[in-house]
């Protein structure tokens, strides 16, 4: 098993979560996401989207999307479960996880950024408010499903981790890169306290990984 | 069982092809997408995201967010399937659909070009580059994956629909409706044709809704 990362692709750590809760390891191969190796044709091969992550398992093509290689890990490698039980509670698991996945983060990736500047001349401030608009509406989203739904626990949805929680928390640490904080929402904060006091998702944390600054 | 819709919402058109397929037809309530209805108290209490579709369907909180939705109705109605039978296949078919409903589909809707007007006076042209540009990257990776795979058959996975076919049929309707073609991608054409030849796709088209301007 091979996994395409970086430290700083928050798609890469919601994958690296999944695979520690799994128990697995497989090799890393870092591509920098900041210097456009995700549009040389080498990486381009592996995946045509020139996006990360990527994981090869076996024969047949790369496997991509965050979100998609999660639910086959927890196809292939079922404990611990990733997903809850029923239709409803999976259903309610995965509406949070494409919140923070599809509809915050992937606004506000580098390519989304860059296009910015390049097409419309927006500075670094004004990509900086667009990533916080997008990240705080995404948390804004989340945290009223967290506060108004019984179907909360200790995690986003029931008592163990799920898809949910590997995909709000990677969303809560991209406002904390772009130098936000998690007050305005306490559920999710307690939520984000007790995910981060688990070695499978402190381990996983961008700042943690090779290639990254050093913290403070 | 009821759904909150829209002619104009691509997300919503995925959920319409998944009942239609699963022989379901829900009471429908419209919400405009244009005029700030998704943002007031009543369909925030359905929806905190403000986003379509809801689906109502028994007791517990609506469920939300077009890919669980599909996922709920799949396992809650299980025939036709809408996935794979193997993990690799639905990981396939997963991701074809995130990259479009994430990754392209996401970055153009109402609220965002709503937010490029509002806070960088970016105009309508503007808008309109932008929209062309996220949904031709999404169309053209899809491409990529659809003509280099061989798991491609007469749909995106394989000889059946999946949810591939839902979401990457959204896009390439949301390509024309932003006034572009289907052109530059022949594997995503001719799976286009093969789709909207059957009932469920065709009737659930955005210019087939309540409320659509009428067809030249």
């Amino acid at each position: 098993m091979q996994i395409f990362t970086f430290w700083r692709s928050l798609a890469s750590f919601r994958v690296r979560i999944g695979l520690n809760l799994k128990g697995l390891a497989p090799e890393q191969i870092f591509v920098n996401i900041f210097t456009g190796e995700l549009q040389e044709p080498a990486y381009k091969a592996v995946n045509p989207q020139g996006l990360l992550p990527a994981l090869i398992d076996g024969d047949g093509p790369p496997l991509v999307q965050s979100l998609a290689i999660l639910e086959y890990l927890d196809e292939t490698h079922p404990e611990p479960p990733l997903l809850p039980k029923d239709p409803r509670g999976r259903a309610r698991a995965r509406a949070l996880a494409q919140i923070a996945a599809g509809d915050a983060h992937s606004l506000v990736t580098p390519r989304v950024r860059g296009f910015m500047a390049k097409t419309y001349n927006i500075d670094e401030a004004g990509q900086t408010l667009w990533a916080r608009h997008w990240v705080g509406l995404g948390l804004e989203a989340i945290e009223a499903h967290l506060a108004q739904e019984k179907e909360t626990g200790l995690f986003c949805h029931g008592d163990s981790v799920t898809v949910a929680d590997i995909s709000v928390i990677s969303l809560a640490v991209g406002q904390q890169l772009f130098g936000g904080t998690l007050e305005a929402y306490p559920f999710l904060s307690a939520i984000f306290d007790r995910c981060m006091a688990l070695e499978a998702f402190a381990t996983a944390h961008p700042l943690r990984q090779p290639g990254a600054p050093q913290q403070a």
